[in-house]
């Protein structure tokens, strides 16, 4: 029976996290800045990386590390991304390295996220002089899980931490993740960072497939503001400490993980959604009745990526034409006169347009239902059977306010 | 030689226009909201129109309407877009046949075109009942262009409208344009509406060549907000009255023809996207050394579409990072090391990336360059010969206030 549970990054057997402030930025003092995960013993590995031509120096170097499917740790930071940044590879490995050197493990066992500004060159000195003290604050703790969640974070004003508990082949498997995103959070990994780690006992061939598999129907059904990432990256560790028969192939224990998994990210996925930059309210687009689910997913998206849809959510304002438009130009060809469109929320529901039309509603309903934070927008193609559902968020003076002024 | 010339829809000869209230939307009891433009003899038509699934019911009538090429006059109201409403295209057809009946045209001779709140009935009779006061208020003259001008605007802060005038195959020739466009405008035919004539003689196949040619290096070069409307509608008038040999073929005449109308286009999109809803910064994005002409050109849509560029610019930060990152993710490759970024205004110029890296700058003089209303961001690829220009605006706060609450 899968089921949530507290814990995080820590719920798993045989993880300990930490998160430490080490100055990367040198104007924040309190602020937690560096995180680090690591497993009592090796993990298969796997991770899913921004389709962004322009890559920061980090991913580089974790595609090398993961080369073997495997690693033990992951050094993460915030405050600077490590992007167009002058020595950014050999920043990113001293990261690894100087963990690895507190951990006792190869450099090439040890992943490593930035997250910040872009451009600058990153304070690796900062960092590495504050390894003794991450590693010194490991602990296996819903506490220790917490630190390294803040210590990921950037405009994000809440700590994004799931954890699940599941059965896979008669025994107890547990997962969790910590995660930051909130502006820059679009289809095909915006600016997020996630970090998975579960005890069940997987190949790391078919961590990668359920990784992927997971990321395509979670994160890559959010949306922020368009725009997509530098730096985004979503890993996960399996240390196998669980001790299920290893999953090396599709079958009931790989539905059993999948399900959990994606159950962890989709769950994490609306946190993102939901704290996106200067957001107040989190947009939840279900299409149903599509001739496919690929065409569903396509309309849904375009609906909560629409800055016109945003502003009208923003506002309250049941402006479903902008919805009807954001259909319109996504690409998919459907049947307008087909359409049917509700707003939904724990006010009520109000349908709102029939067959491509306009309904006389109850204006008053309409605002009351589109005030509250979680707001539905019910699409029906009648075209046919397929469904699909991605989230968003509206768009504020807030978010002007975040991104007018980032780098100071 | 082609020059800059007052008279917008009434510079070329044989072309009247109005603009009076109506009263299609009751709370603005001002403005006016219902344009006509008219020709003394039949023209050769053509026009441009959303690529939006969702397409308005004066889209609709209007293809019909061209079916032959040829076309009078044009009926255009702002208040209600006539798009997923009832009647719509009974009503489009009753707005030609009013203005038609008056004219003494026949109803397939006048074109119509509406922009306004989506899926609410138009107040057709209230059109009907203006257009003998609107054909008696029929001119050539600045003002009158002037009056249509206003008639289709929106949230628009100021009217468009340009004229030019230069010489084929001996003549001279004038052509002009009104233009709304505001918000919704984005490559491929934002809510723009466009009115060009021109006293030129050019067949009806080569006039629809021709402005087929100029939208895609001009309006297709414009961004606001990344939707795309379902009424954007683009058309042109060509009355013959200027008396040269009728433009049938490719050659120097279509040539020069063509120069015209591209400057023409070009200025009233560089209009449009200056007054972007909310809008404080016209921004031109300029990328030289590319492998294509369409890879520059996508490069420069994806950096003037960025939410977060444009946040940054409205912050007057000169935050690169975005720049390069809204490259990576236009779909275009490129080596992300070989791109240099420069920032200009009338303030100076300010290098700020080589070679995907990120320079020491002046960031004094960077938020003076940046602080300026008309900003460049000037690209070089490294990959190649090809350039091209795009257009767009910062996010403001007014935007958010604007499109918070637009229906009411």
């Amino acid at each position: 029976m899968l089921k949530f549970i507290d814990g995080g990054v820590c719920a798993a057997q045989g993880f300990r996290a930490a998160g430490v402030h080490a100055g990367v930025k040198t104007h924040a003092e309190w602020k937690k800045d560096v995180a680090l995960i690591v497993s009592d013993v090796d993990c298969a590995a796997a991770a899913v990386f921004t389709k962004n031509v322009v890559k920061a120096a980090p991913i580089h170097v974790d595609l090398r590390h993961l080369a073997d499917g495997k690693a033990r740790a992951v050094i993460a930071n915030s405050g600077n991304a490590n992007a167009c940044a002058p020595q950014g590879e050999e920043n990113a490995e001293r990261m690894c390295a100087a963990a690895a050197g507190t951990l006792g493990c190869k450099p090439e066992d040890v992943l490593v996220s930035s997250t910040g500004v872009i451009g600058q060159r990153i304070n690796v000195e900062a960092i590495e002089a504050a390894v003794p003290a991450l590693c010194a604050a490991l602990e296996r703790s819903a506490k220790a899980s917490d630190a390294a969640g803040h210590a990921i974070m950037t405009t994000d004003t809440t700590k994004k931490e799931v954890a699940v508990e599941t059965t896979v082949g008669g025994r107890t498997v547990r997962m969790g993740g910590v995660a930051k995103g909130s502006g820059m959070i679009h289809p095909n990994m915006g600016t997020m960072l996630c970090f998975l780690t579960t005890d069940c006992a997987i190949s790391p061939e078919m961590i990668r497939t359920a990784l992927l598999e997971t990321v395509n129907v979670s994160f890559n059904r959010i949306s922020v503001d368009g725009d997509t990432s530098t730096n985004d990256t979503c890993l996960v560790l399996a240390n196998g400490l669980a001790g299920n028969e290893t999953i090396a192939a599709r079958g009931p224990d790989y539905d059993a993980f999948l399900e959990a998994l994606r159950a962890l990210c989709t769950e994490l996925a609306r946190k993102m959604a939901s704290d996106g930059e200067g957001a107040r309210h989190l947009i939840t687009c279900t299409v149903r009745g599509a001739g496919s689910e690929q065409s569903a997913e396509t309309i849904a998206k375009s609906v909560v990526s629409s800055t016109l849809t945003k502003a009208a959510i923003f506002g309250a304002d049941a402006n479903w034409g902008r919805v009807l438009c954001a259909m319109g130009y996504s690409g998919e060809e459907f049947d307008p006169d087909k359409v049917s469109v509700r707003f939904a929320s724990a006010a009520g529901e109000i349908q709102v347009c029939a067959d491509g039309r306009g309904l006389d509603f109850d204006e008053d309903l309409a605002k009351k239902i589109l005030t509250e934070h979680d707001v539905e927008i019910n699409i029906a193609m009648g075209e046919g059977e397929a469904s699909c559902t991605c989230w968003g968020c509206d768009i504020t003076y807030d978010y002007i306010k975040i991104n007018g002024d980032y780098r100071t």
